[in-house]
């Protein structure tokens, strides 16, 4: 039997409303969720001005509009490929001109014996791009710290995160980047490449910007959720599809997260976007190399060609992955409360991340210093920046390879390096100083993705763990190539780590380059994530969870038909009547303790009792475009003179609606009344009292609702179902359990 | 401003069922359409034995359903890999023998000068296989005639064709498509694939089979609409996996077929399934053809790896394979239409297959031996057959190459073999010779896919441009490898044939193996769509249209917002009462004029009026199931030593109930009365009849129903909408138009 394990009080409750967790205990929530998240509408609010302006649209209307859909997703696309391919050129050049320092440094005092001054350069170094790179984030956008794909995550739910998508956090978030990661920190470029696209998509698709105050008065038919949605999907398909040349991949990323959003012309969109997005980073990235016309690199990151596969090879890597995943999970939760509890101001972030740069550099430098792996200099050099050091000649310092690289050719090396060209103790000690070097800077204050880290962790264990293998079998047998096991360990790390199956099984394998690769990678993936569930949610999950997002999943929790909307539902409903008092919507909206977003509008068939049929739904963002219009009956004989009220009316408003304080209401203009039949969407979709919740979340989910009404069976209002009232069940140890989120 | 065009009158229609297209007059109509189609129902009946159900569940419970889903989805994939392996090995044997036997009388009769023979001897051959193929199908399985795409396309929109995935039609159309394959018709092996992917589903899923007359008594749980189109959708995804190795294709063929049922569980099924698929295939032919572990042959076609793209050859063949594919529709319409009216005894089906085999074989020997396109025999020969004919020693005949091949292994030479193995005028006289011949064939009572013929064709006329091309740039630039034109051709071909997008995109990129062949793969596909579709629709939809099959696309037309849902139900709605008499019941569910299959269950608030306010939703199968139980209130009392009814025997009737000419009601039972209380869906989704008509669309499509309750402000029941009320508007030349679907 399902057990609710705590039930609390619901009533008096708002809806839909950012409160905070009870995870972390009041005021420390407060530094963490400094943005209270709101949510998206994807359901058209089909009132009288949109039918009419649907109405007038001729066929050859709707053609323009797709094309012009279709142009917005090509722009996307391209915009999305030139910053990856900007990212990509200044990373490679700052990170070259600073190892090339470094190099000529250590070279310079290798002999005459003074290495401590080539550390203390390259620390230096270090921490100064991340210091840039911090106080960015830290004093100008927070937003925009971390790889952003949790609030991306978030956005394609359907729970608006404040400032995600503006062009100033764009902006940031590219610097940030270039600085992290030139900055020799643990992180990759990929993760924050989806978020660079979502904020592409969602400024070019509005055309205008709230950072830059233009409007370029065009696109204006695309300003409501609906539509920005399905852009920003297209914006995170095309980041992906730049990161890991993976188009298709992130096709699947955005429906995956999108989840319930699919519509065929859509994907197609989606998909164009990606193509060309990948398709522009090639283009470019091939002339910056000089060989324009070979197109080579499709992503900021190329795993090689893999030769055809031996299956005999992919068994026994799947286990270590989730767990090892999990671990890293759980010390980046526990390091993450510390850091809400603790550094919270944004100088302590930026020192943190200093800290962790300088301590990156150490770590690495202790590590190329002590290690002897000498390996011969090879003919067909591939390393950039081979480092002698104690070596003899003719020889380098492996272990330096490994950190006087961007952390993608490292990946790369360890894939396609041929067998013996690691040292087993140098991969062991790397493996160990990377994950718990990665696990700390994962969180800080800077924009950086955890994919990269990931990869490098699983490829150097994975590698390590071919190497003992070959020791076993024969070195000549089929078992012997470790850098198909540094692939499958970098599956099975990454995949511990994140949890997302599908979408990343895809691209992974677009990655690799070859489609037999998929099965392997599949079942790695998701044995990971097995493993790994049982000790841990997902890393983006647990960041998701701890900024008390109302994030709902794909399906109800299984257990939960036990439940009926009677009981999920906020009872009782403020409603309005059709004409109601402009004083009494005013009082509503102002009210703090109760912040609604959604009323019912009744009609009250007999004018002595109140019977609360409904007849329509109204937005808290239609009623205040209306008071600020001051769209009362009293004044309609004055209003012939005035125009009418537009659809163009409220776009211009969105997505800021201001606040309810803003609006001057006169004590006069309080007993005038308001006239909603023409705003209300006058269909809302309603459910019986007796709905079980799994069919309430699949309704709610597959359409995007923001509120459902709760009708009796004479069609009375008697309760409203919101994002937060389903968001708040899930499975735990003891069956279903209801999370305390939305408590006012 | 929209125009209907044709509004007819709508009143006592019957809905939901498999009326005649008025395409066609009455007579032929009959013959084309034996089968009359049923739709799905996606929409789970969540009544009190359900939620029962559901409720004594425990979360184990739940898991173990969830392992079992992915145990069949497993078994699936395997399952359709060895069928595509067993079609494979089985075509490469017998057209092995075929061209053997006909090389050997070729070469004997070469220099005694008695060609003809050879050229009976092979259309007799031919004929043989053919005929073997067009008995079995014509007489055994119409159902297995052609590609059987259509159909699964139509299962997983919603509209159930009878029989389409029974075991029997598996196994005709396995024999029916190595029978014409070796009977070297123009015609391909993938697309059966898809169909016998969806049957293995159906098959064991269920955990019986009707034509085996066998129960297993397993995965009793699964035996409803909503489980085994999951499934099925599964089983089509890894048809599409093995046919062209392509498991992300066919996921993605899935969801676009599918459209609106994405789940994020469902999709990692069906990926599963995929990989397991192509896997399984990979596996056992690495086995057949001696090199057990090395996995090169995920598909049954493989196009082989292609080298980086120089993306300055992609631009001129866009527009030829849209008009090209147009005109292959047009004619074949055509000759469907003939086909319908003129050959639809099975005995006249037979001898026009075999009339084509005979045709094919004597054009392509007139073509053989009217060619003088010798070439030089290389050193590494990839021609199983090389034909000398009239060529000198150490030469081979070029155009006996394209026909002594199976038609996947001409596609892969077209697109590989060097610059200058093939005259250009052989190439186009090929060309048209195939077109003309794939255009008879596909539509003929033969198991058979269009997607390799046009393939072939598309890579033919591909390969020709590029020849044509580098004979006026100079002959060593970049633009002179035909091989990639061809690739673009058959792309543009295969497109403005079928029209596919998203999916067929992504099969020729897995196919191909290079991701960056994707941006020229898609421009040209999508130019193609929309060239084509000025001329006529896609082959698939202009067969599923003949079919007169209610065929919901993924939105409403773009101007259909003046159409209310009080526009386009159905009504009067037959309704129930809660508690209804037997005799009612049987006499509407034996009305034959008007053939309903959801009935809303009304209350009676006031004895005197009937008020009509919905309580539920009742469907004909869970009627008949009642009446065959005799659930009646006046047997209640006996019924308690009777076990009371379970949903298992709803399950145990699924999905053939019984027609209703079959349970016999005694006068005396016709007085009793049932109570549907228990058994209806007591929170049926209903809209207001102000709705506007995207707007049930988008509700009707996102939750897959089959029936829609429309109901005034007071709750009554005052229509019903069903598929076929959305199916029938489409977009013309003159905007809005109805469709003549469901007259009664």
């Amino acid at each position: 039997m399902a057990n609710i394990a705590k039930k609390v009080s619901w009533s008096g409750r708002g809806d839909d409303r950012g409160e905070r967790t009870p995870l972390l205990n009041g005021d420390e929530e407060v530094k963490y969720n400094r943005q209270v998240p709101d949510t998206l509408d994807y359901d058209n609010s089909e009132n009288q001005l949109f039918l009419e302006e649907e109405r007038r649209m001729s066929h050859m209307g709707f053609r323009c509009l797709e094309i012009r859909r279709w142009v917005i997703c090509g722009l996307i696309g391209f915009l999305t490929g030139l910053i990856a391919c900007m990212i990509d050129i200044a990373v490679e050049k700052l990170a070259g001109y600073k190892y090339f320092a470094v190099k000529l440094n250590i070279e310079k005092y290798t002999e005459l014996g003074g290495l401590s001054i080539s550390l203390i350069l390259w620390a230096v170094l270090n921490s100064a791009f991340v210091m840039f790179g911090a106080i960015a984030v830290a004093f100008v956008e927070p937003i925009a710290a971390g790889s952003g794909i949790p609030q991306i995550k978030c956005f394609l739910n359907g729970v608006k995160i404040p400032r995600v998508v503006r062009l100033k956090t764009l902006v940031i978030k590219v610097f940030g980047v270039i600085c992290s990661v030139a900055g020799g920190l643990a992180v990759g470029k990929e993760g924050p490449m989806i978020h660079s696209g979502a904020v592409v998509a969602a400024g070019v698709s509005q055309g205008r910007s709230t950072s830059l105050k233009k409007d370029f008065k065009i696109f204006e038919y695309f300003r409501r959720d609906t539509e920005k949605r399905d852009f920003v999907s297209a914006g995170a398909a095309a980041g992906v599809s730049a990161a890991f040349g993976a188009p298709v991949g992130g096709v699947l990323f955005s429906l995956e997260e999108g989840a319930s959003f699919w519509n065929q012309m859509l994907t197609w969109r989606i998909f164009f976007a990606s193509m060309v997005s990948t398709f522009t980073l090639n283009f470019f990235l091939s002339i910056y190399h000089g060989k324009p016309g070979e197109l080579s690199s499709p992503g900021l990151i190329n795993f090689g060609r893999f030769d055809t596969l031996n299956y005999f090879s992919f068994f026994p890597l799947h286990f270590p992955g989730g767990v090892l995943g999990a671990l890293f999970n759980i010390i980046n939760y526990w390091l993450t409360i510390f850091r809400i509890r603790y550094i919270h101001r944004p100088c302590l972030q930026v020192m943190e991340a200093m800290l962790v740069a300088a301590v990156t550099a150490t770590v690495s430098f202790a590590m190329i210093y002590f290690s002897n792996d000498c390996q011969p200099l090879g003919q067909d050099n591939t390393e950039e920046y081979p480092l002698q050091l104690f070596c003899a000649d003719g020889e380098y310092n492996s272990m330096a390879t490994a950190f006087f690289n961007t952390p993608e050719r490292s990946v790369r090396s360890l894939f396609h390096n041929p067998p013996g060209t690691y040292n087993p103790v140098t991969l062991g000690v790397f493996t160990l100083a990377y994950f718990f070097l990665a696990v700390w800077t994962y969180g800080l204050t800077v924009s950086a993705g955890v994919f990269i880290p990931s990869l490098l962790i699983g490829a150097a264990w994975g590698r390590l763990f071919g190497i003992l293998l070959s020791f076993i079998a024969s070195s000549q047998s089929i078992w012997a190539d470790p850098g198909k096991y540094a692939l499958i360990g970098a599956a099975a790390q990454l995949g511990g780590i994140v949890r997302m199956t599908l979408s990343l099984t895809v691209i992974l394998v677009e990655a690799t380059g070859n489609v037999t690769y998929g099965f392997p990678i599949m079942l790695v993936l998701m044995t990971a994530k097995i493993v790994g569930d049982y000790f841990i949610e997902g890393l983006y999950d647990i960041h998701i969870k701890l900024q008390s997002v109302p994030f709902l999943h794909s399906d109800a929790p299984p257990t939960s038909h036990w439940l009926t909307a009677r009981e999920v539902m906020s009872s009782p409903v403020t409603c309005f009547n059709r004409v109601e008092k402009v004083g009494r919507i005013v009082d509503v909206l102002s009210n703090t303790s109760t912040i609604h977003n959604g009323f019912p509008v009744v009609a009250h068939t007999s004018p002595v009792i109140p019977t609360r049929k409904i007849c329509g739904l109204i937005l808290r963002s239609q009623l205040i475009v209306l008071l600020k219009h001051k769209v009362f009956v009293e004044r309609a004989s004055s209003r012939l003179s005035q125009r009418k009220l537009q659809l163009k009316d409220f776009r211009d408003a969105y997505p800021r609606f201001p606040p309810i304080q803003s609006i001057h209401v006169s004590q006069d203009e309080r007993e005038c009344m308001m006239d909603l039949t023409e705003f209300m969407n006058p269909t809302p979709y309603t459910v019986p009292q007796e709905t079980s919740l799994p069919r309430v979340f699949k309704l709610f989910r597959a359409l995007g609702l923001r509120h459902l009404v709760v009708v009796d069976n004479e069609n009375r209002v008697v309760g409203l179902v919101t994002r937060k009232d389903l968001a708040r069940y899930h499975v735990g140890k003891d069956g279903l359990e209801e999370l305390h989120l939305a408590q006012t």
